[in-house]
């Protein structure tokens, strides 16, 4: 050989060496179709994009935000500021053409097709909607070496599997402040999320600023709520992200707030006028299913409620409001004779017919601000009107089948979709949402009947979140579960998803996303501002309590508690814990030193960790209540190590009632995530 | 001794150790008389508030924010929600009384007294303006054992030395979002400051919605400005907090963002009407002193003012208005021959005085609705009203004694403010603010004078910070500046003041104050989420380069540039160049072992920094630029472990060389902090 070839060879193999794999890409939710091609895309500071076609305006938002993430996270200094208008660079290496304008909301045409080569990067898309789609691709492929930022040559078509992919925050419970919101739709619109859904009033709270009815905000907010003005700012912030805002206002059960402003429609019965005073409701400060409910049988009801949606509508120009209509035990129905006799006279059996009822009194209401009704799957009767979404919630937990709902609608005509599996307030581990297909397997449906799922939601409850901490609860794991809204059910895969997840992760800090640094600020607060470094190596092996077993009976805290606790810095998927469980794993099959090795460093960093918390907490009242928790550990800890090390007779029942203390759940509202690996380890020794 | 005296021996000492000493006491601003008593008020979950007096509803807004912070600080699950009126819990621990409604802005009696016993505390003021600083006083006394929060028992009483205590944002430059706004508002309150001004119109952006004149923010924001609703909205805030709201709108200078809007107004000379396209302005990207200047002898320059200020003055209820007027070189006005003709018929021999004229025609406008003009020294002339206030805030840097014109305006009739001193955009060290009183001692003044001078203003220029890295510029310095002016100059204390700013700078993180959390989060970027304990170290030990070296002549960043880079996480005051460099101060004097060891130890540790740095660059191409200062503390500190441990002959002239390159400034825009404590190591070798 001679040098010539020998260069070559090492040229070949560079190269060979540095080719993207697939398996390198961090993409989240995993596009339909994906080519890669040999040869990469070189970022460099004089890169420019351009923008030709027929386009909405929010395009030229989407490509500037695009351009700005890139240059913050490569630190490149690109040249290009804002881009105003079409065809501004026509040599930029970047291309973006668009065939017509998008609108936001369900059934646009979201598909898109990058195309990268050594020089150029052409994106093709039917709207900008799909556009935006296609950039927050982009960013996802961004390589690196050591020394570049790189884009993989590469040939991607995509587009959705279901339309409606959604995620619901609840700002009744606890509210959640304009900057909140608009930087949980950013991170919506990376994993191609398309529908917000705004819980914006509940038994807690009213938090929408009526210019006609100030009650609701002055007895109904305690100041917190959303203004007209705010509350269009943020619907023109999604819709400049592809994001359609489907509002809801709660009725007729969930109505504390609303009844706390206007007494007069509420369901309570009141014998002596004169009594009305007593049986005022006022704002609801716990968590739970409480019975205050809308009158369905006083026409004033629906004159205030058809005088609500006559200005709230307007402030949504998307074509659906969710009317809620769950969880209505209709107690109060069943003591009011006035409205067992309006039951009687109309010859409702049940209190569900009453509440269809009701629920039709809305239709027209709705209609004439052309708006189509969605509402929780109690709403579901036979007259409501087809273009009705059901949206299915109910599961295991509350006694039925696994999106039983979803699938009867869809028989019987009606679109819906499904939340069930979705709920990430019950602090699940990602791998039970992410194996919730939204049609299950076994389901036997037409193809008319397929196509009335209309996709997913995924609900942010907020009895335990605030502000500070509700980033951590939706994020990572509602990334996960939009990749099961969007990709090819073929793409699901828990291992590629579990790796892609940390990537996604770690990317949503650039949009704002606050999970990482919040959760050791709540632990900084915790230790008095001393080393956090225990109190995190505690959390990472820790889980809130879950299904809402935290806050028994919903009156262990109130809406004002303050949620700065060690279980509020605690998330899901606890990483120690997985990697702990998993090494467990490992060795008992495989019994290997090194294995075994690693488990013995895990049991003395819990021993150490422990005697720091005892140290720290002398000047950190905060840490006591982990105390026993991690003093349980370190001595079921010390136990593992001497029977490790043979140092004595292994004593079972002490390590069982040592476990038992660790798998208690009594403490701090958490649970220790690494039992599994400590009682299979126990299980198997001799 | 009998057992029985054993034991009351035993509880008077344990009693004598936990007595608090003024020394453990971490308030800032320091109260200007404080007295402390024996014992404690034992803080617990039944703790409540009873509000009794005259009171303004913002009392009721603090109080209720005061009870959710001590709540989320001590996790005591406090039951009281809302405080919404007076004498609601007549029994409360904590009783507050104030006498009258304050009202916010300069010269409001502000002054509160609080006095705490073992089972009660009470606030005293003469209004509620002076109940705010009393809670925020109550919550710096917080103290705690290993189980308890508790407050020592004392009598507080306490008054502003100076009167006008403000801070500068400037929101031209980088816009910056509501909610930053806000959160620096509580972060003022904290800290007893009471003047925001707001620097809202330069030549980077005009940031204020104006109905009648749309083109503003149509051409002149790239879509960053405040509504008119968010700015009621943060005046509000800002009044709730006890905080007056000054608006600037910086004239005839620093027009390029109002001439871009209307160009018709500008000082540029045109031969040729037909011209006027080429005069156009365009919105400025870079930073430094512009030309674009307003045509003080157009008379559509004043009508266009004045419609200006009646749609911008209602929105500011506060009495002060600040029109700018700095920095106005008047090159435009020199090259222009209408502008010479216009100087020379109305005998203005100077620019000054043409500016003077100028300025003289903004009084009337500006009183028409109830405002008094404040201004930065350039605006003072003798035919000002003796209402004005002039802004000194040239000094040395400018060629100007630090002060002088302050001095000269009290001494000619002014009222006046300092903010020379107080520029913490120049990135110096919190010493230099804190050591540089309002009145420099050398002043000889009159008392008349003397109360001229209503008080200082740090001042937050924009250049080189985003929403990201604002409050770590601005916070903990801030703090320090805030005591000079609210405390007795005999309170002012360097040791003390450091080791008090330090818990201030850990409390603002309540307030949600992001200077902890958002370094680590530009340092995760950079490392590109891998290990980030050794750019920690680096960035510990470097500075962002000082005043106004960093951006050489303004034209390397622009507006829009990424500031996500290691001088963007890198602030001020070190931490572990302090403690390096008093390290070696103390071992030069003491030359203990002890001491030599942890010098050791440092440059141990960043030996192995580089090399740790080395390695994650391979991963994270943002690494690279700090490499080569590494690189260089790296040699040199091997080779001054050479020299400590007698390894081999002390080579002065490459320990010289290698310190040289360490303290070149030349690498990712920062100072290595360290250099005075490496260089008296190496003079002190032999």
């Amino acid at each position: 050989m001679n040098f010539k070839n020998f260069i070559i060879l090492i040229l070949f193999c560079s190269n060979a060496f540095s080719q993207t794999k697939i398996e390198q890409l961090n993409l989240m939710p995993w596009p339909q179709n994906i080519a890669l091609n040999e040869g990469k895309f070189l970022l460099k500071s004089n890169f420019k994009v351009n923008i030709t076609g027929v386009v909405n305006p929010r395009v030229f938002t989407g490509t500037t935000n695009f351009l700005r993430r890139l240059d913050g996270r490569t630190g490149m200094f690109f040249s290009q500021g804002y881009i105003k208008k079409t065809n501004e660079e026509p040599n930029a290496q970047l291309q973006i053409n668009s065939l017509k304008k998008g609108s936001v909301g369900i059934n646009e045409d979201e598909s898109y097709k990058i195309e990268i080569t050594s020089n150029k990067i052409t994106i093709n898309a039917t709207t900008d909607i799909g556009v935006l789609h296609a950039l927050e691709t982009l960013l996802q492929l961004l390589q690196n070496d050591s020394n570049s930022f790189y884009f993989p040559n590469l040939i991607i078509s995509d587009f959705p599997t279901f339309t409606w992919r959604g995620l619901m925050i609840d700002v009744a419970r606890h509210f959640q402040p304009v900057d909140v919101m608009k930087r949980n739709i950013d991170a919506m619109a990376a994993v191609k999320l398309n529908v917000l859904h705004w819980h914006l009033v509940d038994d807690q709270g009213w938090r929408i600023e009526l210019k006609n009815k100030k009650k609701l905000t002055e007895l109904a907010s305690d100041g917190n709520y959303y203004t007209q003005e705010e509350i269009k700012n943020i619907v023109k912030y999604a819709d400049e992200r592809g994001i359609l805002i489907v509002p809801e206002i709660d009725v007729p059960g969930h109505a504390t707030a609303i009844l706390t402003a206007y007494p007069e429609i509420g369901s309570k019965y009141v014998k002596d006028p004169k009594e009305q005073k007593q049986t005022q409701y006022t704002i609801e400060r716990n968590a739970g299913v409480f019975t205050p409910t809308l009158d369905p049988s006083n026409p004033e009801t629906y004159k205030l409620l058809s005088e609500i949606f006559d200005e709230v509508c307007p402030l949504f120009p998307g074509k659906y409001f969710h009317i809620g209509g769950d969880e209505n035990e209709g107690k109060d129905w069943d003591a009011n004779p006035v409205i067992q006799k309006f039951k009687e006279k109309n010859n409702f059996k049940t209190n569900h017919e009453l509440q269809s009822f009701f629920t039709l009194k809305l239709v027209p209401m709705l209609k004439k601000h052309n708006k189509e009704i969605i509402g929780w799957e109690e709403i579901m009767n036979d007259k409501m009107p087809k273009g009705t979404i059901i949206h299915s919630w109910k599961g295991p937990n509350e006694g039925s089948p696994a999106g039983e709902s979803l699938i009867n609608a869809a028989k019987k005509g009606y679109k819906t979709i499904l939340s069930n599996g979705y709920y990430i307030d019950l602090m699940q581990s990602v791998n039970d949402h992410y194996l919730s297909p939204i049609i299950p397997k076994e389901a036997v449906l037409t193809k008319e009947e397929k196509d009335r799922i209309l996709g997913g939601e995924v609900t942010m409850w907020s009895e335990l979140v605030t502000s500070k901490n509700i980033d951590s609860r939706i994020w990572p794991r509602t990334a996960a579960i939009a990749e099961l809204f969007w990709s090819n059910e073929k793409a699901i895969n828990l291992k590629s998803m579990k790796k892609r997840l940390q990537f996604v992760s770690n990317r949503l800090e650039e949009l704002g996303i606050s999970h990482i640094k919040n959760k050791k600020m709540i632990l900084r607060n915790i230790s008095n501002y001393q080393d956090i470094s225990s109190l995190e190596n505690l959390s990472n092996i820790c889980e809130p309590l879950k299904i809402y077993t935290r806050n028994k009976g919903g009156t262990e805290y109130q809406m004002f508690s303050p949620f700065t606790l060690f279980a509020d810095a605690c998330t899901s998927d606890a990483s120690n814990a997985i990697d702990f469980n998993e090494l467990v794993d490992k060795y008992l099959q495989e019994k290997k030193p090194e294995d075994l090795s690693r488990i013995n460093h895990y049991l003395k960093k819990w021993i150490f960790m422990h005697s720091d918390l005892v140290h720290l907490s002398e000047n950190a009242p905060l840490i006591q209540p982990v105390l026993p928790l991690s003093q349980s550990l370190s001595n079921l800890s010390k136990e593992l190590l001497f029977a490790f090390e043979d140092k004595k007779q292994i004593d079972k029942s002490l390590l069982n009632e040592l476990f038992a203390k660790c798998n208690s759940k009594n403490y701090a509202d958490v649970e220790l995530a690494i039992c599994s690996g400590l009682e299979k380890i126990i299980d198997n020794l001799n």
